[in-house]
C-alpha cells in the first residue's frame, strides 16, 4: 500500500469517475476523494489543466505520479494493488471481462451517451432526432446484457469485476434522464420508467450494486437534494 | 504455450483484427490466420455468426474457447503469454500504456473512423459535412502524438506495446482513404498527402511498425495489387 492515499479527483455524477471509484472501493483501497465543482469549472482552471491537460475527470495522483483516463486508473490501480482482482486471475475470466467491457464502450456507450447529454443539458429538443434514433440501440443492448444475466449475477461471472463498476454508472445517469421533463414529455421516458418490469434482472443487478459497501461514497451529492 | 496454435479470423485491412494480429506477432505468438472475405459477407454467415454473433473481426479460437473484441483477445492473449509484454510490466508502465490507448480510443479514433468508412465506402460526398468536421478534430491530436513522440520512440515509452499495435493499423487505413481520388478532389487529401513534412515523428514511427518481423503477414493482401 501507499504511504499516503491516493487522490481521486472528480465531478459527481461523471460516470468516468464514478467507474474508478467505484473499483476503488470494491478493491478496499483508501482514497482521499477531491471532488471539484463543473459549475463553476474548475476541471478547466490552471491547477487542474496541470493534472491532466484535456481538462476531464477522472484524475489520479498517487505522490509524485499523476494519471488520467479512467480505464488507464483503474488498471494502474489493479497492478499495484492486485489484491481483490477486478480483472480476473485466468486468462478467461479476464478474457470474459475484457469482452464486457470492450461490447459496452463500442456498443452500448455511444448511444447512451447520445440520450443523456443532450437531455442533461437541456438540449433534447434540437437534438430530439439523434436521441429517438439512439433509444432502440440502447435497448437493443438492455435486451442483451438482461438476457447475460440470467445465467450469472454479474456481468463477466460469479463474482463483481470492472465490467460491472464499468457498466452502472452510465446506466445510472440514463435513468436519471430518463425521469427528467423533457425526457417524460417527449421521449416517453426512453422507456426506461419501469425498469424492473422490463428488465428485471438487470435492475436487480444495480441493486447489488448499490448495496456494495462504500457504495454511498461515490453517489453525487447533488443527486440528493 | 498452446498445443494447437491459435486460429485468428481477419478480413484484410479491418483496423480492429490488424491490431490483434501485430500484437501476436510482436509477442511472436505462433497462429493460423483465417482470412474472411468481407466482399462475400462471410462475417455474417452462420458459420461466423457462431464465434461472434456481432459477426465482426476479429474473432479469436484457442482450441474449444473463443472470444471476440480485439481489446480482450489482447488480453487474453497477454494473460496466457505474458513473455513479450505488450501492456507493461510495472504499474506506470501499465498505466503509460493504457493512457495512450485510451486516448487514442476516445479521441482519434472516432473521427478517425468517421472519415475513413465513408471514403473507402463511396459515401463521402453525402457525408462531407461530417467528414470536414472530422478533418480538424484528427489533425488536432495527431499534433499531440506527434509532439508526444520528440521523447520516446515507441508512442508509450521506450519499447513497442499495446499503445503502438492499437493506433497504427487505423492511421494506415487513414492514410489509405487520404489517397483515393474523392479525398483528393473533395478533402485535398486529407491534408496527409505529406505525412512526413507535416509529421516527421509519426511517419518515422509507422516506417518502425512496418519494419517489424511479421508485418507482412499483417499487410492486406488486396492492397498489393
Amino acid at each position: 500500500m501507499t504511504s499516503t492515499p491516493l487522490e481521486l479527483f472528480w465531478i459527481a455524477g461523471s460516470p468516468f469517475a464514478w467507474k474508478v471509484m467505484l473499483t476503488l472501493e470494491v478493491k478496499q483501497i483508501p482514497y482521499t476523494p477531491r471532488l471539484l465543482q463543473a459549475s463553476q469549472g474548475e476541471h478547466k482552471k490552471p491547477d487542474f489543466l496541470a493534472l491532466n491537460p484535456r481538462g476531464k475527470v477522472p484524475a489520479l495522483r498517487d505522490g509524485d505520479f499523476v494519471l488520467y483516463e479512467s480505464i488507464a486508473i483503474m488498471q494502474y490501480v489493479e497492478a499495484k494493488h492486485p489484491a481483490r482482482p477486478m480483472f480476473g486471475r485466468a486468462a478467461y475470466e479476464t478474457a470474459a471481462i475484457w469482452r464486457s467491457i470492450s461490447e459496452f464502450s463500442c456498443y452500448l456507450q455511444p448511444p447512451l451517451v447520445r440520450i443523456y447529454e443532450p437531455l442533461l443539458t437541456g438540449k433534447s429538443r434540437e437534438k430530439a432526432a439523434d436521441v429517438l434514433a439512439a433509444v432502440p440501440e440502447v435497448h437493443g443492448e438492455l435486451d442483451k446484457l438482461e438476457k447475460s444475466l440470467a445465467e450469472k449475477v454479474w456481468l463477466a461471472g460469479p463474482g463483481i469485476t470492472a465490467a460491472d463498476t464499468t457498466a452502472y454508472p452510465f446506466l445510472k445517469v440514463l435513468l436519471r434522464a430518463s425521469i427528467k421533463d423533457e425526457a417524460a414529455r417527449h421521449f416517453d421516458h426512453l422507456g426506461l420508467l419501469n425498469l424492473k418490469d422490463r428488465y428485471p434482472r438487470l435492475a436487480a443487478w444495480m441493486e447489488r450494486i448499490e448495496q456494495l459497501p462504500g457504495y454511498e461514497r461515490t453517489y453525487p451529492p447533488h443527486w440528493r437534494t
